[in-house]
This record gives structure tokens, sequence and C-alpha cells, in this order.
């Protein structure tokens, strides 16, 4: 199979984070998108995923999967395991449930602010955004404000048990610390207070699946290319 | 188990058909929420799903599963012969994916422009979607782009399979099917060209589980109430 990516940035990392829990990185063919010149945004990658985002899986067969969760859950069941996505009906609604609730309420909140009322990643990229709508400054602090109602949220679950869905890392677990990792980017603190969030944002930073890997927003290049 | 929903309401709707599908409405006890009446921003319903949205579903043992794809995966997988969220990997990956698409794409665009763009439920409902915003026209309106971008999406699919995620129906549909119904409601017609589209909902309101059940916006109460 071949995963169409990026590194460093908070979908990508997402299933880089499956990839190494499930042991299924000798078995990928990395594709790497040039996210920072909008390659995603061009015909010839929209053909695989016409959302144009990113990651995208290919398998062997041709077929494009895209959305993270689609990925994970072909991932995950692929050795008949599912550690990440749940094995009873209760698992799976309760890792769904959370793992839904860590994309709107956190990570899409967050991306929402940064790529609307903030200057995200630069003009050129911007323009697939609606730079030009008068509206958007506003309406991207409510994202941000949003988040940190997330942050609260999930700051408040982790206080009564260890990880998002209970008591194993899961897919939401992935998708609470790409929001995160999203959200330190983009310049939004987690609340000192929220210490149970933070510990729990420490720890699954330790874990091997993520450490050395995909705890870190933009590669070098990258960041040369926007300026920094 | 028991069910809190509403029904005539696009979320509530996905979920019925859900239980029509899987035979299991016998084994349910459904709660109706006055959605009129914003019963589901106050306390009570929060403490069941702080996102204070419907449906939710709470399992004999007390847990509350919020959100339609994780109920979905409970209720499908509850007999061991998940039809609508997929058996193999490849099939979960497929479903999910269009399934989050029609969410993204059609369903939650239309919401957006039937909440900030319409009056929507009305004043008193609307003031849970910060009314006040000056930019939330424009915003409104660029969902209703969106979603009419989404049925052209779903309409070239449909080009060339019967259902939306392939051979059958499934977990997906379910939600194009609920992004039509709101459509309609909010008066965002499907073009008329868009033939493939138009075929498959028809065919798709034919269905035991969806006619004389799921297939019409608001109930006769809530009209009255809404002042039609």
């Amino acid at each position: 199979m071949k995963i169409f990516d990026r590194p460093g940035f908070p979908n990508p990392a997402r299933i880089r984070i499956v990839l190494a829990e499930k042991q299924l990185e000798p078995q990928v063919e990395f594709v790497s998108v040039d996210l920072i010149a909008a390659e995603h945004k061009q015909p010839a990658f929209l053909e695989k995923n016409p959302s144009g985002v990113l990651p995208v899986l290919q398998l062997d067969d041709g077929t494009f999967i895209a959305e993270c969760t689609a990925i994970t859950e072909y991932l995950d069941n692929l050795d008949g395991d599912p550690k990440l996505t749940g094995k009873t009906p209760k698992e799976k609604a309760l890792i769904h449930m959370m793992q839904k609730r860590a994309e709107t309420e956190l990570l899409d909140a967050v991306g929402n602010y940064f790529h609307y009322a903030t200057p995200g990643l630069g003009h050129d990229l911007q323009t697939f955004k609606s730079l030009e709508w008068a509206g958007r400054q506003e309406w991207g602090n409510r994202q941000r404000d949003k988040a940190l109602n997330g942050m609260k949220y999930f700051n408040t679950v982790l206080e009564s048990q260890p990880f998002v869905a209970g008591d194993d890392f899961s897919m939401a677990d992935i998708t609470v610390f790409a929001g995160l990792m999203f959200a330190d980017a983009a310049g939004v603190a987690v609340p000192e207070s929220f210490s149970p969030l933070i510990i729990w944002w420490a720890k699954v930073a330790e874990l091997p699946s993520v450490s050395n890997r995909s705890g870190q927003m933009f590669v070098a290049e990258d960041l040369r290319r926007l300026g920094f």
C-alpha cells in the first residue's frame, strides 16, 4: 500500500501513529505531497481525494481511501485484532463517539482558527480558504474559543479515566493528540489548570508510536520555505 | 436501551433508519426531546451529551452514546452481522470515508446554511447559534454553495455505482439521504440535471426502513409550534 502524506502536519501524524501502533510501516510506501506548494489542491491529487486533504491511503488494488477515521478502520482491522477502533459494539461506539468529538470540538476548531484567523501557512495557500471573506477573522476567533472549550471537556474526561475513550489507548486519543499538537503550533495554549489533560498529553507523547516520529509540527524543509 | 430523539429531524432520522434496518425497534424505548423548546441545550440533556445534539443512545448499563456514527457502529455490530458499517477492512474503510464526506460536504453544510443564513427554527433556538454575529449570513451562504458542490460529488459517484459506498446500502447512504432531506426542508433544491442522485434518492425513499417513517422533516406538532 501507499500513503500520500507530509510528515509534520496533524492529520498525516494521526495515520503515522496508527501505522506505528500496528507495526505496518514496513508494508507502506510513503509518497510525499508538497503541501506548502498546494499540491493537494491540484487536479492530480484531487483525483485521489476530491476533498483535497491529506493523508490518502492507496490499496494494492488501486482503491484510494481518504479520511483518517476510514484509513484507521482499514489499517486497524487488517490483522483481525482491532485495538485502536474497538472489538465489542460498546468499545466501537465509545471510541467513535470520542474520536468524533475530538475532531469537532478540538482538531477541526483549531484548524479553522489557524486557517481563518491567523496568517496560517501564508498567502498562497490561504487563497484556498477564501481570504477575502470579511467575517473570517471573527469566525476564526470563535473557533479558537470552541477549541478551548474542547480542551476543557477532554480535561474533565481525563480526570476519571486514563485514556480518552476509557482504559485503553485508541483512535480517539490519537485525534486529541493531533488536536493539541496543532493547537501548540497555532499558539492556542492548553490552560495550565488543565492538569489531567497536560499529564495525559505528556504520557501519550512518550509512547513509542508517537515519540521521535509524529509529535512535532512541520519539518525543517517546510519551515524554511514558509520563511521561518 | 433508550433513544433520546425527536422524529422529523435529520440526525434522529439516521438512527431511526438504522434501527429499522437492524429490526431493533422492539428493543428500544424512545424518549422524545423537545427540540423546539431547546430542551437539548439544557443542563439535564447536556449531562447525556455535552455537545447538545440529538440523538443519544442510552445502553442498559446507563452508558450514553452520542454521534450518529458511534450509535450506528453499536447497533450494527450487536448481532455480529454488520451490514451497514462493513465486514471487511476495505468495506469498513469505504463506508466510513463516504459517510464522513456525506457529513462534511452535504449534511453539515446544509445544517450550517439553515441555522446561519435562514431564520432556521426561529429566534429562541437561534440564540444558541450566535445570531448576533455579523458575518453569519455570508458564512451560511458559503455553506449552501458547499452543499451544492457536495450534491454534485455524490451525483458523480452514483453515476457508476448503485449506492454511495459501492454495491450495497450502507451508513453512508443514510447520511446522504438525511442531507438531502434537510436540504429539501431548507430550500436547497437538488439541481434537475443530477439524475443519478435524484434516481438514487427516490430508490432509498422507498426502502421499507425509510418510507413511512423517516423521510419527512418535522412532525405536525412541531410545525404548529413553529408557526406554520
